[in-house]
Formats: structure tokens, C-alpha cells, sequence
């Protein structure tokens, strides 16, 4: 509040209670270690995305990013997938440490004025999890796997229910396609650009919703 | 070659020349100094998108990884604007010069097999350049200005030619949104979520085309 809003008595900034309502904070004391607000929690947060994302674990850096990224664009339950072409030492970050993994999250909310937090699912075995896990989680959603090489261009404004799932640089092998497919996926494509994860998860939303 | 793709003599890779065609380059010879490849450059780059983006000058970071985004994604005039919330200093980064921004440009090229190097106009100056430049560029092209407490919502599958303008991080100040109101500017929004402007941009373009 001192150092970034450089904020004096009597100014008010947009709040919200994690898990709650959102609306106006007016500063009414604050020092180096005192902040004290009048709230008025009055205002419902922005509605979810009903998008669950399966997202081939990207390189750290990246991941921190598309965490934010589709956070702040309503997204409330994120897997994390396994791919042949996901590099194995990526499970080792400690990006992906639950603290870690919400202090991205927290600043995802922040961005986009919203104070639900998602739901972060690390899967590190791609086999047992879509064949055991993932029918359940995503019973009653559409199903659409992002591939390039899809016959089946990406979808617009669908407004029902869906899962989305999201390959690796250099995309899913045949075989983690055919096991998507066969848990009703339908690879779709946007065209013939070849985009990274952090502009194609963007992308593939906001034509979706 | 050697040190990311560890080419061999025979392999296969995805080529293209500079402002034409795209096609498969064959190894013929490798060694640290000499590279030759059989090249067919039988295809056509990926059509353009027919957008004009005017983005307000984000910070020289963010900058980097919006450019290589919005080629990727087709896009083939980038104006970079002024804006009171624009800090001044972002004007004097590296990331502006020509040969910089050529750099970014052909990383977006290359993740998206495209050849057609965008333009990209630096406009330090907001009146001078929206009175007197602006209209002749944006001549006979849908116009949209993203605005969070924009009454419409952005249009899907346009079509037709446009140009986009997104403001800062904060918006453009009323003064500017009248201006490019003036100039044809329709103010839309994505919802009542704020992104920052490197998720906010290939969720515009995604809508838009």
C-alpha cells in the first residue's frame, strides 16, 4: 500500500475477501504497520468460466505465466498434465509447490477483480490418470483437445460446460491423441499458426466462451 | 543447427524464405561452419490476419513477448502509441530499434512458419499522430478500441479488416477514448474480468477472427 499505491487516509481501492465478495476499501489508518480499511464487500465476483484446462506441464517460467493468464480469465480447475514431450525435470519445480502455485493464482484473481481461487491438479502419469481419473472429472463437459493437425476448427461461444486440453511444445504423440479421443475429445485447430502455449491457451478460450 | 536441433546429415526441417514461400530443407552437409540443405519451397505462408493492432507501449518486457504473440498470430501492422499512462522512459528502450524489434518479429514468424515480416510503427506522440496519421492508415477498416466499461461486447468472426487499439495497463484516459472515438473508434469489452494486455490480446484477435 506505501510502496506500490502510495496510499494516504482517505483513499479507496477495489478489495475483496478470498472466497467472498469484492467492492471498495477506504483507507482510514495507515503506517508502516497498521492498514485499517472501512470495506464494503457489496459486490459479487466476476462469474467463473465453466472450462476445466488440461494443460501439458510447460516449462516452469511458461507455467508461472499460463497460471496467471487463464486465472484472470475465469478459469477454476487446472490439470496438469503429462506428455512424452514434457521434459521429465519439469516435475521438479518448485513452481509447482502449492504455495507456489497459488501465490501465481492470488495474482491471477487480483488481475481480473475475482477472489475464487482455482483448482490446481498436478497429474505426473499421463496412462493411469486419463484412464482411471480423468472420465470422472470431466463427466457431463464437452471435450476438445487443441491439435494442429485437427480436421475440426475450434468451436465459437459454445456456453455449455467444457474441457479443454492442451498439448506440450511440439504437441501430444499419436498415442496420448488416440487415449484424449477415446475419452471423447475432439481435437480442434485455430488455423495453420503454430502458436506457443501462452498465446494458444489465450486464444483457444476466448473463442470457446 | 547443431546445438538445438542436433541435425544430421538427411534430416527434414521446416524452411522458409524471407517474404515468400515455406517448404522442407534436407541436410545435405553439416559441419560447425557450413550448412547446405536441399530446399522446396513449394507452399504459401499462413494468410495474414487483415488487423491493424495499436497498442499503447507497454513496459520493454512485456513488449517483447506481445510482439512475438501478435505476428505469431498473423497480425502485419503493429503501432506502438503514446498514452498519459504510458511511462515516458519505455520510449528510450532498446526493444524499439529497428534491428530489436526485427528480432522479436522473426521469433513470432518462425513459432508460426509464417515469412511475411509485420510493420511496426513507433508513435510517441498521441495528438499529433491520431489527428493527423491515424485516419489515412486505418482508411476503410473496422475500428475497436478494447475498454473495460465498454457498453458492446467484442464482436466474433468479423471478417472483415479492422483495427484494434488496447490501451495501457489502466486504460487509455477519457481524453484519449474520445479521440479515437472521434476517429471511428467503437469502445468493447471482453467481460467484466481486466486481463493484462499480453493475455487481453490473442483473447481480442481469438474473438475477433
Amino acid at each position: 500500500m506505501l510502496d506500490v499505491h502510495r496510499a494516504s487516509v482517505g483513499d479507496e481501492f477495489c478489495v475483496g475477501k478470498a472466497g467472498g465478495n469484492i467492492g471498495i476499501g477506504k483507507v482510514v489508518q495507515l503506517s508502516q504497520s497498521v492498514l485499517e480499511m472501512e470495506v464494503q464487500l457489496n459486490q459479487q465476483p466476476p462469474p467463473p468460466l465453466p472450462l476445466t484446462l488440461a494443460l501439458a506441464l510447460p516449462r516452469p517460467k511458461i507455467l508461472r505465466r499460463v497460471i496467471r493468464s487463464v486465472c484472470a480469465l475465469g478459469v477454476k480447475q487446472i490439470i496438469l498434465l503429462n506428455s512424452v514431450r514434457v521434459e521429465k525435470s519439469y516435475w521438479q519445480s518448485p513452481v509447482l509447490c502449492a504455495d507456489a502455485l497459488r501465490e501465481e493464482l492470488i495474482l491471477g484473481l487480483e488481475q481480473a477483480r475475482d477472489t475464487m481461487l482455482p483448482e490446481v491438479l498436478p497429474r505426473p502419469l499421463f496412462k493411469p490418470f486419463v484412464e482411471d481419473e480423468l472420465p470422472a472429472l470431466i463427466n457431463g463437459t464437452l471435450r476438445f483437445v487443441a491439435h494442429p493437425t485437427a480436421a475440426t476448427v475450434c468451436p465459437r461461444d459454445i456456453k455449455n460446460a467444457a474441457t479443454l486440453a492442451v498439448g506440450p511444445e511440439g504437441g501430444f504423440i499419436p498415442f496420448e491423441v488416440d487415449k484424449l479421443i477415446h475419452c471423447g475429445f475432439t481435437p480442434i485447430q485455430l488455423g495453420s499458426r503454430i502458436l506457443n502455449v501462452e498465446t494458444a491457451v489465450p486464444a483457444l478460450i476466448s473463442r470457446l466462451y
